[in-house]
């Protein structure tokens, strides 16, 4: 049989490490309705202090702190209440020594008020006298005016995809449009003799629906990228190089999901090393599933070439593909995932400097590895998350606390 | 002042219990391209077996394994090579007794054939025949037709959003339309007389942006509903009724973020009472901050009034607001939010009886509590995740290990 593998398997922390594809995405204007999960091309910065005037943080009394000095239940400050203070407009009154003005939460601090005592602290048992029964510190019960972000102040830091809170402040910054990266352009080419179309009816005995390149597009979407599906390409050295080049020349990063014959991986191999200015960072990574991986860099889009298989497709694509999509669309400080401990309820094997990524389901506290031939969607889809055996491991004892990353 | 608070608190978990608004969100057909994290309204089942046909899990040799019992490297067993299985193809051949034929990973396997072994435990010394120099037992080295998905098997189940694997495995399967719930529709109404919109250049002294308003949208769309934003009401009964009255007509679940002044919340909760088969739930939650919470229902349609302050608001909305949100629209398997294990840094005190969310930065291991005025974004925008200190405990001490659970 041709094209039996020679190949040495790259330790999985080296291929992240050493694996730096020059291509960066581009940036665009997006509005902020718009701009949840983006990532800033710059830190965007508040053209003003906000909230932009001192505020009232308690319903109450608007005061100079010095008159309430020593204000007790037995002896209350005796104050002159001179008005009060309307939401949303400009205080109409001053505070002059031994005077209150009444003011909601939220309102605008008078003039010369320095604290606000709380209505709990107060009582009106006179008309235009509120008596103060605590004293109250110079800043008590007010927000200053450049507390919440200065004038110049970072709203959103650089490469951390837009959180919902960040769009908050940025509205109270009145910003309406944002500078992101553009969202990563990811072909997806399938490869593979037998792989049909997934909108395929009826299948020929020995035939499959091309499942890999739909979990991929879904996977590229929730990264925060743009996937485009390029359909699946015969086995052909000539057909594979030509589709190649036309995805390099317009996406960001190239993946191709080798159909499971030996011929259909070395070809990818061959496609891109006949491409100009190309060239194959490792050939084999050394992770289970998933060994046979491709990564290259075709001018400075990387090429990322999966297993044919679609679990392992997936595995390769989650340890090695996101971490590219993240360097080309700018994000540096990437959202966590969610995860779990558990106990390990069985024992599982493995090679030193390999990687394994061994799927579980979550039952009762206990991880329970899935274990089956690796193209098998169906241990994916019952699986809750996944361990990763680390390279420096040799197996894990039944019973070891392990942290299973969660798929959501 | 009047509408000062007089209401008696719920305990957080009393309200996650009780309050189960009836509406349910309809269905409606979505393509797979478009299905990520939308939610099957049942169970979708396979049509056919997958993969369809059994198929070989390695490069090797399909056999009848009887034939190879015994087999060793000093004494292999002699099989004729009939023919090769090409991929995506019937095989041509079928294994009769003292036979066997070439097969890639993948491929479909011949009749009589009952096993496949390994390319590496043969050898091809002779023509036409092929030495197997270790015995496989029945089964080794095959998928069985049904073993990913048996026919009529569960693809993906009702009520969980569909996943990246998910959508493979229905791809898999040749299933391009997946019924699923509607995204429920979120109505966003903003009131306070100090809100102006988000869009507004300059601010008059004493107005205040809408931030909330676009913080909620983000948070509604990434919990996978769809945003109405319904502007700004001003704090007026009859005003706030007739929005509140369109917007429980044509939305499935109303959100008022309250101004910061006493009043507008009476007035949410008097607005609410004034429509028609409406019931409030509870007026006041035992959770800081947001205790100025209203939940009620307007004939089924759930109607939450959040506090004033942006803060506040979206920490209700996190903890009370998103539940209700995933009933309405079907999740019966929530997605698991992102956490991690620190120290708390700092001791942090509670009430008994009250539900306590602290924002926190994660820094080497520790988890550093933000304090400040609810009203400011910042806190939010500058804090890694949050900390609940639970009713029953009256705070925590510093050193205590907590759960972070972190924003993405």
């Amino acid at each position: 049989m041709a094209g039996t593998e020679f190949f040495t398997a790259l330790p999985v922390s080296e291929a992240l490490a050493g694996f730096q594809p020059r291509r960066r995405v581009g940036t665009e204007a997006v509005h902020r309705h718009e701009a949840l999960g983006r990532v800033p091309a710059s830190a965007v910065l508040s053209g003003s202090a906000l909230p932009g005037f001192a505020r009232s943080t308690v319903d109450g009394y608007a005061v100079r702190a010095a008159d309430t000095y020593g204000a007790s239940d037995g002896l209350p400050a005796y104050l002159d209440l001179l008005g009060a203070v309307r939401m949303g407009v400009a205080p109409e009154f001053d505070v002059r020594p031994g005077g209150c003005v009444q003011i909601p939460t939220g309102a605008a601090i008078p003039e010369h008020a320095d604290a606000v005592v709380m209505v709990e602290h107060t009582q009106a048992t006179m008309p235009d006298v509120i008596e103060v029964t605590r004293p109250v510190a110079v800043g008590e019960g007010i927000v200053r005016a450049d507390e919440d972000v200065a004038a110049g102040g970072e709203l959103a830091p650089v490469g951390r995809p837009l959180r919902a809170q960040d769009l908050g402040l940025l509205a109270a910054a009145g910003i309406e449009e944002v500078e992101v990266r553009r969202r990563p352009r990811v072909a997806i080419i399938s490869t593979g003799d037998e792989v049909v179309p997934a909108s395929s009816r009826a299948l020929g005995h020995g035939q499959v629906r091309d499942a890999t390149a739909s979990a991929l597009a879904a996977l590229v979407t929730e990264a925060g990228g743009e996937p485009s599906l390029r359909g699946i390409v015969p086995d052909e050295l000539g057909l594979l190089t030509k589709t190649l080049e036309s995805a390099v020349h317009d996406c960001d990063v190239v993946v191709v999901s080798a159909g499971s014959s030996v011929g259909a991986r070395d070809e990818t191999a061959a496609a891109v090393e006949s491409l100009g200015e190309s060239g194959v960072f490792c050939h084999g990574l050394a992770i289970k599933p998933g060994k046979p991986t491709l990564l290259a860099e075709c001018g400075e889009v990387p090429v990322i070439g999966l297993p044919g298989n679609p679990l392992s497709a997936l595995v390769v694509f989650r340890t090695v593909g996101l971490p590219v999509l993240r360097l080309v669309g700018g994000i540096t400080a990437a959202p966590a995932e969610p995860s779990t401990i558990a106990t390990l309820a069985r024992a599982v094997s493995s090679a030193a400097g390999r990687l394994d990524v061994v799927q579980v389901q979550v039952r009762d506290g206990a991880a329970v590895p899935l274990f089956g031939f690796s193209a098998l969607l169906s241990l994916l889809t019952s699986a809750d998350g996944y361990i990763v055996i680390p390279e420096a491991a040799t197996g894990l004892d039944a019973g070891t606390p392990v942290t299973v990353t969660l798929y959501r």
